[in-house]
This record gives structure tokens, sequence and C-alpha cells, in this order.
């Protein structure tokens, strides 16, 4: 098992959501979750906090890909179009990192590739001091 | 029943997540949610995704207190402080508002009202038409 | 003069600043800006209002290549690395598009190709309404 | 002369853009900006960077009056109004703050208090290691 399925494996919250890997590699994830009822908001629609949930994953599995542990500390969101059913899919990449800061920008798309939401996202490592 | 316990009980992600109303009035909303393990991330602390929703729900709130409904577009989450048990309290105030567009901070306390994490949301308004 | 530049050379803070554009086509745009003693911070480094402002000035420029005026409504800037002197660039371009709302991605770089910001701005178009 | 004042005179961007303090308490720092034609768009509003440019100033005198040298690493702003002349005032406030990290609340309002935009800043301590 590689280290971002036993990343996500232990992330009850992830768990709760049904998001699932598809593949990652070094300072990158893809991510889907399989839209059901209880992830929607008043207007049928899925929930902002489900959206951003399944970014802010990829965005963990991709800034975790380099084996120091980092933390989110700053994310942004911007939606462009509501989805209510079938699959979504979050593409994460990182743009810069440097030894305490990973800058990362997730793509979030629904099952006919048409564009949802997109997130950037900046994570702390909490790198362990030289000798 | 007021509008604001209205709209969130025809929120099925809110209610999944455990998220519940402690007051409203105009352009202001608090929420609160009790900790629970499945809001938990591989690190043992209240997820991202957890402590985002429950900003976000207080932002809808607050921003739906008009009577215009209001689509979230943009949010923008710091976080300062890691929780892992009690309960999170998140109170969202209007910054501004005009026809269009409406602007929030929310500021997510733990009960000991230590700071975790502030909130920028945006909602655009889709005002009726003027015949 | 094609429409980039006449927007660009409407624009004095643009001008004051020294910001140029190096290339633009529908829903992109790069420019770029000499950095001079003036554009400091306090640090001896270029100042963050700056390097924004290039950022800003090329979501801009990509957002108004529509033909339909855009204004920015949100922005996010996550700066990864300081530059003192030399060339910066700004390359913009869209994520998504609709009647009313416009999404761009702007990445920053050194004249070594060296990543300084990432940037994301998010634009309301006053789309004329229909009849 | 007190540290803000130290702080905002090596500071030539300020400077060039006619930036001055008005007040600054601990975490705390109020600013303005009378505007002037080089500080407008291709609107004839005043530019996004340079109401950018002042909140930063802002969010960079309060999160540097604890002594310990801060930068700016991420940085979200949402304009609700457009000003076109007068005086632009920036109230910067701090949310929270540890070793590391703080994050900041900027208001920028004109002269006659009207609500022009609302900034988030995220501001990194590089904080002497203890010997």
């Amino acid at each position: 098992m590689d280290d971002a399925t036993t990343f996500l494996n232990a992330d009850p919250f992830s768990k709760e959501l049904g998001i699932k890997l598809v593949t990652s590699s070094p300072g990158e994830a893809t991510l889907q979750l399989d839209i059901t009822d209880k992830h929607l908001n008043s207007h049928g629609t899925v929930h902002g906090g489900v959206i951003f949930s399944l970014a802010d994953v990829a965005f963990a599995v991709a800034s975790n890909t380099s084996g120091i542990p980092a933390v989110a500390i700053n994310t942004n969101i911007t939606y462009m179009k509501a989805a209510s059913s079938g699959t979504l899919i979050a593409e994460a990449k990182e743009f810069s990192s440097n030894p305490k800061l990973g800058s990362y920008i997730v793509e979030v798309y629904d099952q006919e590739r048409q564009k949802i939401a997109v997130f950037q996202g900046l994570a702390y490592r909490r790198s362990p001091r030289r000798q």
C-alpha cells in the first residue's frame, strides 16, 4: 500500500465523505467523490463544504507526498458551477515548494469535465531542525 | 421557526456534520459543532474540511438573512490552531453588502475561546431583475 | 493597436509602475516589469504590492479580452520567494468563465524562471441585460 | 520616531504611493493615502493594486509591531466598492498570532466611511531559534 493510500486510510473525515484516491505522484494527487444525498445543501446542489473538502484532501495528499508532514495554513476556493449528481474529481498540483512552505493549485471537475471550482492551498512543513 | 432554522433544516450536509444554529440576526450568525471522531483527520485533530464547513454554513446563514438567495462564490480560510475535542463555534458577520455581492468575515473559536481559524466569504445574490 | 495594448495604455497606475504587455490572447495574458529601486520594500526586496499589482494587471488584461468589461471582485496571492532585481513576468490564464463570473490563475516568475508568487482572481462581468 | 514610522520610512514603494501612517499600536495599524491621478485604472477609479498595497502596508505595519520581523505569505482581498477621489483609510487588526504565524484583517474605507475592501493577511515570522 503506497503512502497516499495509507494517509487517506488514516483520515476518518475523508472516509465519512466517501473520498477516494485515484492517483498520486510527487507533488500531485487526483481524488474523487461520488455524490449522494448527504452531500447536498439547501438548494439541492453539492454543499460548498463538500467541494472544499474534496479539494482540501487532494491538496493534503499532494503536499504530503514529500515525506515531510505538512499542515494546511491557508486555502482559498472559487466556485464556478453547481453540481448535483455523479462524480466529482479533484486534481492537485504543486506550484512551488521550499523547506518551510508548499503552494498548490487544485481544480475540481464533474464527470463531464465541467469546471466546478478552483482552489489554492498553502501548507507549512514542520521540518526537523538541523543539528 | 425562524428563517435561519428553516434554512439549516433544509441543508442535509449541515445535519450530517452536526452543525447547529446558536443565534442569527440580519447579517450575522453564530453556529456550533460538537467534535466527534468522524470529524478528525489523520493527525487526530479536526479536519480542515470540517472547520471550513462550519465557517461556511455560518457564512451561508448570515448571507441569507436578507431574504434574497445568495450563493458562495469565493471563500478564504486561515487556520491558526488545531482543535481535537469539545465544541467549535463560528461567528459570521457582514462586512459589506450591495444588491449583487455580500462580503462576510467568520471567526472560529474552540470552547475555551481560543482562535482556531478566520474565514472570508463572498456571496453573489441572484436578485430579481427589474421589470 | 490591439485591445490589450489599448487597455493597458489607458491605465495610469500600470504606467506608473512600468508594467508592460508581452503577449495576450483570449483568456490569457503575459506581462512584465523591470525592477527598480522604487519597487522595493523595507527589506530591499520587491514590495508585495508590486508583485500583486503585476499579477492583478495580467488578470485584468486576461479577463477583459472577451470584450465584456470585467471588474475584479476577489483576489488571493501566495508569495513563495523574494525577488530583488531583474525582470518579473506574470502569466495569467482563465480557469473558467460564465456570463457573470470569470476565474483566473496568474503565476509570477523572475527572469531565471524561479516561482515568485501564485495568484487567483475572480472577476465580475456587468454583462448587458437581454431585452 | 516610533518603530512603525521607522518601518514605513524605510519602505520606498510606500513612499512612492504616498502611504502615510495615522496610528499604530501592538497588533494594529491605521494608514491612509490621498488619491491622485497616478493611482487610477482604466475605468478612472482607484486601481486594485493601490487599494491592495494600502491594505498590505497596514498589514505589514501591524504584523511588525511585535519586534520579530514578519513577511507576508498569503493575502486575500475582496473589493466591494470603487473609489475615485479623496482619501482612503486602511485599518489593520490582528486576528491571532503564534510564534510562527500571524493572521490579520484589514478594512479599507473612503473618507465618508464607505466600505471599499476587506483584506485578510497571513505573515510568517522568522523567529530566532532557541539556543
